[in-house]
């Protein structure tokens, strides 16, 4: 049996856990997910990718020294994200036209935001 | 350039968005799919699949018709389930062994649960 096609061509998952403030992990939605998730959703409906691209909140992704963190499947790429602007980017050079935006993408063995992520 | 190697080797979603009570498309939660969470989150770690496999909940899914539902990444192999029995089946037969729990799996267009998929 083979497996049904995609129900989304992309989907998205946000992180918008949240811990007490001060904890020492930090949490995604500590950093701002939460509004940063309504404007990637807004977007996406404005660039006409509603029925293709499903974006979603997501408890904790368990990722958070680097978060805001988001994941893509099905390909599996994650990314950190600190501003509208990130959010535009991903949506464009990835979600739209399959690209990468490689300089908020994170490594599977990446432990902290590079410099050139930091928010 | 190529993706990064994935983090988790499975990632699922378990949809928790409740709507009123009454509402005409029902919801995850209101079909119990936090306590189902719950259970397969602690069974997970039972069966030593912590670091390997991720159970996330999520917001809607938008297929409330056929809930509770969860989604298996990356393969993007959608199931509903009803109790802890189908979640047991799902991490044994998915999610340890790599196999298919044909009976509770969604095809892309099903748009009502199957008679042998009814909780």
């Amino acid at each position: 049996m083979t497996d049904p096609k995609p129900y989304f061509e992309a989907h998205v998952f946000c992180c918008t856990n949240r811990r007490p403030d001060g904890h020492k992990r930090g949490s995604c939605a500590a950093h701002g997910s939460e509004k940063l998730r309504d404007y990637m959703k807004a977007r996406a409906r404005e660039l006409g990718l509603d029925g293709k691209v499903r974006i979603n909140s997501a408890g904790c992704l368990d990722r958070c020294e680097l978060g805001p963190t988001m994941v893509v499947y099905p390909e599996g790429v994650w990314y950190t994200y600190h501003s509208p602007a990130d959010v535009d980017e991903i949506l464009d050079t990835h979600l739209v036209k399959g690209g990468r935006v490689e300089r908020l993408m994170l490594d599977t063995d990446q432990r902290e935001l590079r410099p050139e992520q930091a928010g």
